[in-house]
C-alpha cells in the first residue's frame, strides 16, 4: 500500500494549503526531505458547473481529474481533498493522525506577522483584517475552520504574505497621509505575494543574472516585485489587497477619492465595495470573466471590452516593470510567475515588446512554447525566465521550521 | 500715462488668473499681440504674517513688493490685485470696462471639459465637482465671485485643466472597476496641470529633442506627464486631484481602501478627507510645512521626518519617470517646471542621479545654477531641461481664441 511506502522516511507529512478567491490548491511533503507526495487542486471554486479538481498520488503516479463541476465553496473543495487523500486506492494518510501539521499560505492577521501557529489569537486577528482582505480572509478562515473539524488536534501554521516584503525601505512604504496615520494605525505598503516572490528570488538566482530582478506574478491576483540581491525592494501591493495590477475581480490601483465621490454620488459603501473587491479588475473591465483565458477568448472573437481589459492589464504590468526600472537602477532579470505568467505567451510578448528598451529580448519560439526556464534571445542584455510558482515547498519550508523551532516568526 | 501706451495696440486687456491652493497669480496680456502688460503674485495666501505680494507693471518697470503679509484668503489677494492695477502711478486699466475678459486657469467642472464661459452652468459644474477638486474648486469658486463683483459685465472665461489629456488613451484612462461606473459616473483618469504640460510640450520642442518628453511639474502640486509628439500619452492625476506624486499637504497616490478601513477604525468621513486633502503630502509626512523650502532647512537641520519626507516626493518622481519612460519606449527629453522643478536644483539632481541608467547625464554646475534652458551634459542621450512655466500665456491665448469664436470647449 502506497502509504508504507512513506514510512521509510520516518518524516513528518506537512499539508500546504494555498487559498485563492477562486482556488484551493494542496501539495503533502515528507520533512524536511522535502519529498512531494501529493499534490491536488481545485479551480474555479464558486461555479456551480465549471468547476475542476485535480489530485495525484505522487508515489504511486495515481490521480483523479474531474471537470464541470459544482463546488460551491471552499468547504467542499477540502471535503474533497481530504476524501482523496484518505481514499484506500489514492490515499497517503490513514488518519488525522497521521498529518504532522497543516501550513497556510495566509494573507493578513492585524498584529501579527511572519510565520505564527494559527491560535485564536491570531484568527480573530484575521478576523479583525477582513476589511482591508476581505476576498483572501474569508476563505482562509472557511478553510482554517474546516480543517480544524477535519483534523482535530493537529497543529495549523500560518505564513504570513507580508513577511517578505518588511524589508522595504520606508520611504517607499509610506503614502503621502498624516504620519500618525501610519503611528497608529499602521497605513503603509504591506506587500502580500511573499510566498511567490520569495521563492522566485531563490530561483532567479540558480538560472543566472540576479542581482536586479523583476518578478511578475500574474495570476488571480497579481503583483509585481522589485528585488535586489534576493531581498524585496518595492511591490506593486499597498496596504489592501485592492491595490496594484487588476487582478480577477478586484480593483488594483484606483483614486483613494473614488469611494467617497461615489458615496457622494448616492451609491451605498456596500455597494461600492463589492464594486471594487467582487465586480471590478479584469472582470469589472471585461464584462466577460475574471479569468484570462475566457477573456482573451471573447477578445480574439472580437469582444472590444475584452480587447480593453487585457490593454489596461498589460499597460499595468509594464507600468509597474518601469517604475522599478527606475528603482533598481538596471535590470538583470525579469521573470514571470502564477497562472497567467506561466500559461499566457502572448500577455509575456506584449510586455516584453514594450519594455524592450530596457534590454529585453525575447526568444518568440521558447516564449510560445515554454512553461518554465529561460525564454529570452541568448543576446538579450535582460535575462527573461518563466518560473513556474511554488508557494507550497516555501510554505512547507517555513512551517517546517516553524513547528520545530528552527525558526519564529516576528510580532508573536 | 503709462495705460495710454497700452492703446497703440488698439488690443483687448486680457488679465489671466492662476489660483492655487496657497497662490495667486495674475497677467493682463494685450491680446492678440501677447504684449505682457503687468504681472502680480500672491505667495502663502492663508498666512497671517508670512504672505507675499508683488506686482510689476512691465511697461514702465515700476513695481511693488511687500513680504510679511497677512492675506487671510484669495479675496483679500484679488482686492490687492486690483488696487493696484487701477493705481493711478502703478495702474494699467482705467477701470472695469478696461478689461476685455478673465481668464481663470480653472480644473473641473462636471460635465464640461475645455475651454468654457463661466456660465451659471459651468459654475455649478464646479460647485458639483467641490468633493473632488475641494483645493482648487473652492478658492476658484471664490475668486470668480470676487471678480465677477469687482468686474461686473467683464466676459469670465475657464481654460479647465483637463483638456489637454483627453487624448490619453482609453486603456491608460481605465481603472480596473466596474466598466458601468466610467459609462454612468465618467470614472477614470482626467488628469490636471494641463495648461502648465501643453505650455512645456511646445517650449520643449524649440530646445530640441521632444519626440518623446516626460515633464515634471513640482510645485504647491505636483504632477508627471508623458508627452509623445507634443501629446499628453499618460500622466499621474488621476480622477481627483488627491493622486499622483505627493502635493504640498494632499496626499498624491494611495490605496483606495485607506477610506474604509480608517472609518472602519472609527475615524469621521469628515476628519479623514480633512486628513487626505489638508494635512496630507509634504506636510503630513514632514509634520514641518507644506513648503519644500521649509522642508529642506528642517532637513539640513537634522529633521529626520523632512528628510524622509523630501525622499518620498523624490521616490514617487523616481517611480513616474520609469512608469512613463515604460510608456513612451524610450526618452528623449526630462524637463522640470513649477515652482520646485525650477528653484530646487538639488531635487532635480537626485532624480536624475536615481535614472541615470535611461541615458540621463546632468551636467551640475548647470543644474546649480539654471532656473531656465538645458542642464544636461553636451554628450548627455537624454536632454534635460529647465521649462519656467507660463500657464498664463496658454491660458491667454485660449481665452482670447474662445472670446473671438476661433476655438470653443468640447462638451458645450
Amino acid at each position: 500500500m502506497d502509504r508504507l511506502a512513506v514510512k521509510r522516511f520516518d518524516a513528518m507529512k506537512l499539508l500546504v494549503i494555498n487559498v485563492g478567491s477562486t482556488s484551493l490548491k494542496a501539495k503533502l511533503f515528507a520533512m524536511p526531505e522535502e519529498t512531494l507526495l501529493c499534490a491536488a487542486a481545485a479551480e474555479r471554486v464558486g461555479s456551480a458547473d465549471g468547476a475542476k479538481f485535480f489530485y495525484r498520488n505522487i508515489l504511486s503516479g495515481k490521480e483523479l481529474r474531474r471537470e464541470g463541476l459544482c463546488i460551491p465553496d471552499h468547504a467542499r473543495a477540502i471535503d474533497m481533498l481530504m476524501e482523496a487523500m484518505t481514499d484506500r486506492t489514492l490515499g497517503l494518510v490513514a488518519d488525522a493522525e497521521d498529518i504532522g501539521g497543516v501550513g497556510f499560505k495566509t494573507v493578513l492577521s492585524k498584529g501579527h506577522y511572519g510565520v505564527q501557529r494559527l491560535t485564536d489569537d491570531v484568527i480573530q486577528g484575521m478576523r479583525d483584517s477582513l476589511f482591508l482582505a476581505p476576498a483572501h480572509n474569508a476563505p482562509y478562515l472557511e478553510a482554517i475552520e474546516r480543517f480544524s473539524k477535519q483534523l482535530p488536534g493537529v497543529p495549523l501554521v500560518g505564513v504570513f504574505e507580508t513577511a517578505f516584503h518588511a524589508g522595504i525601505p520606508l520611504f517607499r512604504r509610506l503614502y503621502a497621509v498624516p504620519y500618525e496615520w501610519y503611528e497608529r494605525y499602521g497605513i503603509s505598503k504591506l506587500g502580500y505575494h511573499g510566498a511567490s516572490h520569495s521563492y522566485v528570488a531563490e530561483e532567479a538566482a540558480r538560472l543566472g543574472r540576479a542581482e536586479r530582478v523583476i518578478c511578475c506574478h500574474l495570476g488571480g491576483s497579481s503583483s509585481v516585485c522589485a528585488i535586489e540581491a534576493g531581498r524585496s525592494v518595492d511591490t506593486s501591493f499597498g496596504f489592501s489587497l485592492q491595490t496594484g495590477l487588476p487582478h480577477a475581480n478586484r480593483t488594483g490601483d484606483a483614486d483613494a477619492y473614488l469611494i467617497p465621490f461615489l458615496l457622494h454620488e448616492g451609491l451605498p459603501m456596500e455597494e461600492i465595495l463589492d464594486g471594487m473587491g467582487k465586480r471590478g479588475g479584469l472582470l469589472g473591465l471585461s464584462g466577460v470573466s475574471g479569468d484570462l483565458r475566457d477573456i482573451q477568448q471573447a477578445a480574439d472573437a472580437g469582444n472590444a471590452r475584452a480587447a480593453l481589459a487585457i490593454q489596461v492589464f498589460v499597460c499595468w504590468i509594464v507600468r509597474y516593470i518601469g517604475m522599478f526600472y527606475a528603482e533598481l537602477g538596471g535590470l538583470d532579470q525579469l521573470v514571470f510567475t502564477g497562472g497567467i505568467g506561466e500559461h499566457a505567451s502572448s500577455v509575456r510578448a506584449q510586455v516584453c515588446q514594450a519594455v524592450r528598451h530596457m534590454g529585453v529580448m525575447l526568444d518568440p519560439g521558447k516564449n510560445a512554447a515554454s512553461r518554465g526556464g529561460i525564454i529570452s534571445a541568448p543576446d538579450s542584455p535582460v535575462l527573461v525566465s518563466v518560473i513556474p510558482a511554488n508557494e507550497e515547498l516555501g510554505v512547507a519550508r517555513q512551517t517546517y521550521r516553524c513547528m520545530t523551532g528552527a525558526e519564529m516568526g516576528e510580532g508573536t
